[in-house]
């Protein structure tokens, strides 16, 4: 197994920490606080000239700053590997580039089953490819091989099926909250939406007024609406549904 | 426990009988196939003339049908109870009115577990408050009061979480399989967005390049749509995500 050096400090280098932990031999980051938290449990340093050597350098910072974090590994001879869904492996500026992408959602604070979160791999070099493949199965029995192109489209896939998604849940526990219910009655369904998808096509899924082009209760939900931005949002996807089902007929 | 008459096939009507099938004592429907379903457990009729006598009558017909269906039923003297999410009370045209709305989204083919689901309930009397009360604990832990103005929020809410939901994941789905992915990468990640928000506040939850109002990224995800809808949806929710973290700062 191949020995890290962990750059980050925030949710991503967290999680990447509780699996990888007994290979991690230093944390670098630059916010003193955010540092301390690892500084119990392995070593740790805040400027790039203090580095160990490793054989990869996992890159957990936000998506602007790989490309200047990693010109400061320019000539370290391990692997450098980023840990974005959006940005090219050409991005990075040292000798042996890669990319070890965990499509998950990182939240702090909560406890992930790393086991079943596919790690999405590239690598310039079958030899890298290999280290970070062996690396990737030992914390997960999804590892895959995507290269940077198609690494974007998933990342887009995941903003639907992710951000978006909790974005909706926010408007949907608003309104709860203006009619003083509680959104735990909620949950039961949303529940149910995640894992009817685990056996049948969204398409086959779809229930609802846009389906049904039943115009009387989309009208009337639209008035119940307050919020001009709920509802353009209730307006474009009941107009997308419509249409996906019209096209089908 | 009251004598119940269902009228309607769907998949509401399936799904109530799968918990209700004890107190049913006859299933009224038009479609004589599938009607035919429930021929081999219960009594059946395609004409309301031959209705039989019940405590209470169950109407699990679409939407448009609930007056038209109920006016047949406006001599009988049993509770007539809708199980809409979206019509009022008053489109009942019967002499004893009430709503019986299970939360929750009804697929053909699915099971579910009733004690989770919320059941919403209005009557015009107490008497028959009651009746549906203890009907609806007999099934369920989460039995709620609510009124017609407060039922059609809720049933708002539950568009937005399990709809719209729903119609992100077709359009995840669409682009995992323009790139050839397995869909299947996306659910652990689809999984963790629902179970999420059972700890954690939807806002709280909220990740992505529209929170950070990430400009170069959000482009890039947009060229990468073709469908000019989902292009839209993009936009417009992107807009709202940004738009609620900036009304926080």
């Amino acid at each position: 197994m191949p020995k890290i050096v962990l750059l980050g400090t925030g949710n991503v280098a967290h999680h990447l920490f509780q699996a990888l932990g007994n290979q991690i031999i230093q944390v670098y980051g630059r916010n003193a606080e955010n540092l301390n938290k690892f500084s119990s449990k392995t070593d740790t340093t805040s400027s790039t000239k203090f580095l160990r050597k490793a054989d990869l350098y996992l890159l957990a910072v936000s998506d602007d700053a790989i490309s200047d974090v990693s010109k400061q590994l320019s000539t370290v001879d391990g692997i450098v590997a980023h840990t974005s869904g959006s940005v090219s492996i050409l991005a990075l500026k040292s000798k042996r580039k890669a990319v070890f992408y965990p499509l998950q959602t990182f939240t702090e604070g909560r406890k992930l089953d790393f086991s079943n979160i596919p790690i999405c791999l590239e690598a310039e070099s079958e030899e890298d490819y290999r280290t970070l493949t062996e690396l990737g199965e030992s914390i997960s029995k999804s590892v895959h091989r995507i290269n940077s192109s198609q690494r974007k489209t998933l990342h887009l896939a995941a903003v639907f099926a992710n951000n978006f998604n909790n974005h909706l849940f926010q408007i949907s526990k608003e309104l709860c909250e203006k009619e003083n219910f509680d959104f735990n009655l909620l949950k039961p369904l949303i529940q149910e939406t995640a894992n009817k998808i685990d056996v049948m096509n969204p398409v086959d899924a779809q229930t609802g007024p846009a389906k049904r082009n039943d115009i009387q209760t989309m009208q009337q939900h639209l008035d119940g609406l307050e919020n001009p931005r709920h509802k353009k949002i209730y307006q474009v996807i009941s107009e997308s549904i419509r249409k996906s089902y019209e096209e089908k007929l």
